[in-house]
């Protein structure tokens, strides 16, 4: 197999090539080192490049595969995670001057869990500071550049994890989705990301944001690459307390399977009050490529959507503002200032405005489940726009203007607030060149519709073969 | 069977007269109103008496029972609801000033099982305002009175469903329990209450004074009679998003098998810091009795229930003050002066406080799971003294003062904080003539495990025999 394509080779190709001993781990993770070397200076994934322990990781997985003690599709497969995951031994800073040189004493639950099904840590990846932002402009560490353009930004919190998997950095990254930092930076950057079910991944040693919306989630270059690490990382943890009691599933089952006759709703509420031409197109040529694969697409209402903001907005910023009380009393100086903003924000909400808010949540949650008596999956864009420059805050949107920070998470507050799984799957390529993402999402726990839906749409289209410029 | 017995049968030996024909259900409910009459003007349990429909709804019982249409143990059953559950048609005042017209156009779902079931529903019982209160001192409606001693509380919010049920005016009653309410009259009144998981029964058409904490619970005049009421009223309702979707289940199922072996409980910390000595002597005289019967008593150790009266304090204050926010702003001076001032500094309450509180409550579950894998069973008083006397504020316990409000609801807010099922069962009398409760809670969902232990003990004592003097 030629060398210069082991980057961009995806997860399912390279783990069948390891098994059969056509391609060793060893050279899998140097010729994604190689990659980064080549691209991290303008990218600007990795906080903190883990190069020689990947390289003997390697060379132990290599060990372990010729012995004959091959341990599945994740063995030797080089990944990287947001720097919000605890790696024992290595400094996790989530993306802060205030966590700066915190070295956790344990790894995170899916730190263990990658570690265990043999998959190589080449790094932590960038992020936007304490994941309380979707832009991911970094005032500590640098914002992460775009491969599509590197004047653009990544599409946050989980910025790094966008760029690095884009770019061939490596195969897989965990992102994390509180209101859209998975799917966010995939669809900002033309890749795959999911936002399990709330409560399908144990949170375990990831540094929390808002405790009743933040989820663990992979993104990748494919639809079944997305469901071979949610096999690897999901499951019950009786540590997690908000961690689903549920058996261990296959998420790549429906994979390939007909989606003829699924129902697929298109909310008319919320999503297109302010977007891009360019992304609605796409997101409607996408729905119509669903109706050829036999789906039954219908508009649809969900009048309840257009609360998504008042009610995501006020449980994430005050949930987040309770963990920073003491940063904020003892060391306010050192957040930067849109983080600290809200922060201060959040802290000033009254008890009665959350619970509110929490109220109205249940009402939401109710609203959609009702929906989805009628559709298996709902569709809507990612993001309301491809992704903007870095420093420019204020964004022209179909007419209207919008600051970045708002603009970037609107779309994918929804499905945190009631914690449907969803997908972010590369839809089309606005007229800059830039990606253009959307949303499949299904029934709580229904994770595996939702992916062989996207696998569908995935496979009828050659959006995900297209490659960046870096 | 002689007439002026009728009203202190259980529903277990009531439904069998029934059943066979030897007793009619409009000869029970004609003796239930009867005794209604003769002692509600000393009690004050009845806020509304329906004494006709209940007439017609006993002859209809009769007709349909002697066509061969028995429809369980519950048919031809008199009852009564705390007045927070809704009934059609009839007013529900949620013992306010503010609700004292209302009339619900829909039944609660409990409301609507028990008619299913054929219970007759002899009215609406006095409650502490809007369940905001643990004495019953109610200054719209009065007081209700314990039968016991006429001058004193019948604790609360369930204040009129304990004196009803312990003074035989109806054979069940619906309590609610938010911080022990169902098991403070129950334990203040010589009654059987029991508090169910968290989520076990539909909420549906119940007035709320706290969504993260309200349960429905049955009073009863024995434990068999409250597990046949749980057996009527619990099960999934998807209405309600707090209800647990399992499968029905027999709550009687334990009564009467052995005890022997099972691991019982007993915490040393917070329960015993404040306790009227002839409680705290009752108590451990019923461990002991527990013991004889075969279960293995230790002393355990929980820390956390030190956190008890902040967790369970903030949470409750500050969602019933969202609730009643529009009440505070509008019609402030027509609550009582108790129940506005709580509700105002539940209003005050920063968000941060409250998330913090929730975030202390999902460690004190952790420490109960933790402690609840040794033991099947935690052991406590019901209530720290017997019932204080009506218009006393300050009451003396075991050398120190406390305000009635605090003093009642001190031992029973821990269950609630974790949902666990727990039945209070009377344990004694103090040398006043006054009951004592003591409190037997399991794992979550193991209701009928609790239950059973609380039957065990029953069997073998005899205070559900002694029948107050009113």
């Amino acid at each position: 197999m030629p060398e210069n394509d082991l980057h961009y080779l995806t997860i399912s190709e390279a783990s069948s090539h390891i098994k059969s001993g056509r391609l060793s781990p060893v050279e899998l993770v140097n010729a994604h080192l190689e990659r980064i070397e080549q691209t991290d200076d303008r990218l600007n994934s990795f906080v903190t490049l883990l190069a020689d322990q990947a390289k003997a990781a390697a060379a132990t997985a290599e060990a372990e595969i010729r012995s004959g003690n091959y341990r599945g599709v994740l063995h030797g497969i080089p990944i990287g995670l947001k720097d919000l995951y605890y790696t024992e031994g290595i400094r996790t800073t989530v993306g802060s001057k205030i966590m700066g040189d915190f070295v956790p004493d344990y790894d995170a639950a899916v730190t263990e869990r990658f570690a265990d099904a043999g998959a190589i840590l080449l790094g932590k990846l960038q992020m936007h500071e304490f994941a309380l932002g979707a832009t991911s402009e970094n005032p500590h560490q640098g914002p992460a550049h775009n491969p599509w353009d590197t004047s653009r930004i990544t599409g946050g919190s989980s910025g790094g994890s966008g760029s690095a998997v884009a770019s061939g950095q490596c195969m897989a990254a965990l992102g994390s989705d509180t209101g859209g930092s998975v799917r966010i930076p995939a669809s900002a950057c033309g890749i795959v990301g999911h936002k399990p079910t709330f409560g399908r991944i144990s949170r375990v040693g990831v540094f929390p944001l808002s405790n009743s919306l933040d989820t663990v989630g992979p993104m990748t270059r494919s639809v079944t690459d997305a469901a071979i690490v949610m096999n690897a990382i999901a499951g019950y943890d009786e540590r997690d307390q908000s961690c689903a009691n549920r058996p261990d599933e296959d998420f790549t089952r429906l994979l390939g399977k007909d989606i003829a006759g699924l129902r697929i709703g298109i909310p008319q509420e919320y999503f297109y009050e302010m977007i891009d031409e360019e992304v609605r197109v796409a997101v409607l040529q996408a729905a119509s490529k669903l109706e050829e694969l036999g789906a039954r697409v219908e508009e649809c209402s969900i009048p309840v959507l257009n609360d998504s903001i008042s009610i995501s907005g006020t449980i994430l910023l005050t949930e987040a503002a309770e963990i920073h009380l003491d940063n904020l009393r003892e060391r306010a100086d050192d957040f930067g200032a849109d983080v600290r903003g809200r922060l201060e924000e959040g802290a000033m909400n009254p008890a009665v405005t959350y619970i509110a808010a929490q109220r109205a949540r249940t009402e939401f949650n109710r609203a959609i489940a009702e929906s989805m008596k009628t559709y298996d999956i709902l569709l809507a864009p990612t993001t309301a726009a491809p992704a903007p420059k870095i420093g420019e805050d204020i964004v022209e949107v179909g007419g209207q203007t919008e600051h970045k920070l708002a603009l970037m998470p609107r779309l994918t507050r929804p499905h945190n607030i009631c914690g449907i799984p969803t997908v972010s799957v590369p839809c089309g390529f606005s007229s800059d060149g830039l990606p253009i993402g959307m949303q499949l999402a299904a029934r709580p726990f229904e994770d595996a519709l939702a992916l062989q839906v996207a696998y569908a749409y995935e496979q009828a289209t050659d959006w995900h073969t297209r490659r960046p410029p870096v």
